[in-house]
């Protein structure tokens, strides 16, 4: 099977490491499948070809033999139905699986996004002091909710998933945050997801890509 | 085959209407599939009971004969697997509505709710005006994006389907605000999902649940 996701050729330091073409990257590396990466320029993203494959001019966007189609929950959930690794094992898996890949990025990213994304693009406006306590408390709430679900478990469901590396991923986001130091059971499970090779080589993989087109 | 979803037994009026068992909902009248729904009290979501089906102690979870999930995109997502009206006809069909319903949870919800939400829940900070425009801008962009996708288009996949049930009650957030009015296929494109006999008796069905359990 012959399979392509597309990237950027290259991004700034402060986004390096985390593009959102990290999660398919880590979940080919898990299934152990191949995979070329169309990269794009920034021109590139806007071209009509490229809105046919990704609406929103973002990256990933994935196409295999089978199909094409875009963002990373929906081709992780794509991929691990075609790997026997991450396939979800029972009917009740593939429901929960889904629905942590949702969660992740409906009811955790934008909680997230909300906290870390002013103080990079608006560093030093003037409402950043007021907007983000109320941020904060959003995030906490969810992650209160999502410590309480490590109490017993390894991993979101019975073992461990494309779920696992959208959340971890997501997770990631708080990494220059001070934040998750308060919820123990998210770092240890953040550790586990991200002590595993294929992480480190998806990782590698796009680190790699920026310094081989780094700019003159 | 038995099918119940979670629901709140009131909210305040603002939100009558918005609350997204209204997904679920619409898509089980699509189907044509009967449910019942299980009624929460304030107190009831944040039982370990109900934390147990829904971590996060939101609306709607859902279980059936054979599985339990939570997240109204993942439930819908698993709705249409079991009905013959909103099954995916193929399986390009089936990756497109996995990428829509996950586009529009997680590429344009969180920029509607980032436009709407300050104004209901923080009106009068001091922090919102400054806030506003930069949201209002990344949500332009969406939509957008959206609109151009509308082009030559009917529904976000071939046919109707809960991507697009999804992506109307996104856009639904968006009520009380003049923005929809600068994007005319996108309120074409609402119009023709809101006129679906099953939306109207979706939402029928939930005002009826807040009408008989009215507070005394």
């Amino acid at each position: 099977m012959s399979i392509e996701i597309s990237a950027f050729a290259w991004v700034p330091p402060f986004a390096q490491g985390y593009v959102k073409d990290l999660r398919p990257r880590w979940a080919l590396e898990e299934a152990g499948l191949d995979y070329s990466v169309r990269l794009l320029s920034d021109d590139d993203r806007h071209t009509d070809s490229y809105r046919a494959w990704q609406p929103f001019g973002q990256v990933p966007a994935y196409r295999d033999d089978a199909v094409t189609l875009f963002e990373s929950g929906a081709i992780v959930l794509h991929i691990a139905d075609r790997s026997e690794v991450l396939a979800p094992t029972s009917d009740q898996d593939a429901a929960q699986t889904r629905a942590w890949v949702l969660a992740a990025l409906n009811s955790i990213e934008p909680t997230v996004d909300n906290v870390v994304l002013p103080g990079i693009f608006h560093a030093g406006e003037p409402w950043i002091d007021g907007w983000r306590p109320n941020a904060e408390a959003l995030l906490d709430g969810r992650l209160a909710s999502l410590e309480k679900w490590f109490a017993d478990r390894d991993w979101l469901t019975g073992r461990f998933g494309v779920a696992d590396i959208i959340m971890a991923t997501v997770l990631r986001g708080l990494d220059d945050e001070p934040i998750l130091a308060r919820y123990p059971r998210l770092e240890a499970y953040q550790d586990r997801c991200l002590a595993r090779p294929a992480f480190k080589r998806a990782l590698q993989a796009q680190l790699d890509t920026y310094a081989a087109n780094e700019p003159a």
